[in-house]
């Protein structure tokens, strides 16, 4: 074990403190970075999220979530969840492109109501497309009934390079990081899917929750 | 209890989905969502996250953040804080502004790896300004050592208008809500401050975490 001590914040150098920057130079620094619009690049080029407000109880988008075979209904191409054979890893078929396998793995918290859904296209080896997910009551920080839900993306380098080429179901099948600068276009579209499946069901007094299709124990 | 079932998917209007809009057609739909730059208002009006890639160990990372005393380190502006007389609530100084008191409770899961601060100026009766922080394995997410930390803050109406103007400390006193425009520019430079801190104790075999300036038990 180390007995060093953490160097006093006071003697880092290239903070920005108000011991060192008067209130009103904090500012105006701000100000200055403060843009009417920024790039794409900037705002969706390492990292991709969103949030959107569900009018639908956190518990219950919470329960939705984690339950990876509703991705079936909120998502614009993923279907036909399956058990893959190991214990709660599941497969189904990525339509966006034909013949495309899309293995997945569910990682929820019902305390922190995270829910984190570990894919990959074509193999299981890796997820490496981790899709974050977090339902926030939105009564603490929104001051009103129902949801905040984000989804961040964070671009892994398989993006850029598909490590498992040999595994894709033909050779000129395009990649996924292909649509990496599309990502906030197309989350959008889902998360407005998602939005509209929970506050559909909600309103109309049903449960949000809908059995598996193909999943159903025998 | 309702014996209704969930209205199936295929019957909700207003959704974008493989089975009516084809891939090519999702495709265009997202090329023409897609822009060069968006607007700030589009972007950071009515939620504020940022994201950010840190050298140092996700687990040190996390623990850091769950002490709420390290605030004093590295945000701008809070700083001498001390119990506040409820089990887990402190209160410090916002020397942004003069004479404010910031009342803080941070709620924190360590399996998810999540670290909520819940804060107030001027009062503790309604913890309303909620830091949502989480910190992520960049390993799985970035095939690196190290962590992603992700931060998300809601426009809670109470930043348009002071529900407690009368606990003020002095009727001039400027209201943190007409700072939310500069919330990305301002978490930026505390984000940056963040990373700077952990990162330079990390890379020098430092502990990250440091004890509490004021609070040390007596």
């Amino acid at each position: 074990m180390s007995t060093s001590t953490s160097t006093s914040v006071d003697r880092i150098p290239g903070l920005t403190r108000v011991e060192s920057t008067a209130p009103e130079d904090m500012i105006n620094e701000c100000l200055a970075m403060t843009r009417p619009a920024y790039p794409h690049e900037q705002v969706y080029g390492r990292f991709c999220t969103l949030e959107e407000y569900v009018d639908c109880p956190p518990e219950q988008v919470y329960d939705y979530l984690r339950q990876g075979h509703h991705l079936e209904e909120w998502t614009f191409s993923v279907r036909n969840f399956e058990p893959a054979g190991k214990p709660g890893l599941w497969v189904g078929d990525d339509r966006l492109e034909e013949g495309t396998r899309i293995f997945c793995r569910v990682a929820a918290n019902p305390d922190a109501m995270t829910v984190d859904y570990h894919c990959a296209w074509d193999q299981s080896d890796q997820l490496w497309m981790v899709y974050l997910m977090r339902v926030v009551p939105a009564m603490l920080v929104l001051n009103r009934p129902g949801s905040v839900v984000t989804w961040t993306n964070c671009r892994h380098p398989n993006y850029d390079a598909n490590p498992y080429p040999q595994s894709a179901p033909r050779p000129d099948r395009p990649w996924i990081g292909e649509f990496w600068d599309l990502f906030h276009a197309g989350h959008l579209v889902e998360m407005r899917n998602l939005k509209t499946i929970l506050e559909h069901r909600h309103r109309n007094g049903e449960p949000v929750s809908h059995p598996p299709l193909r999943a159903v124990p025998r």
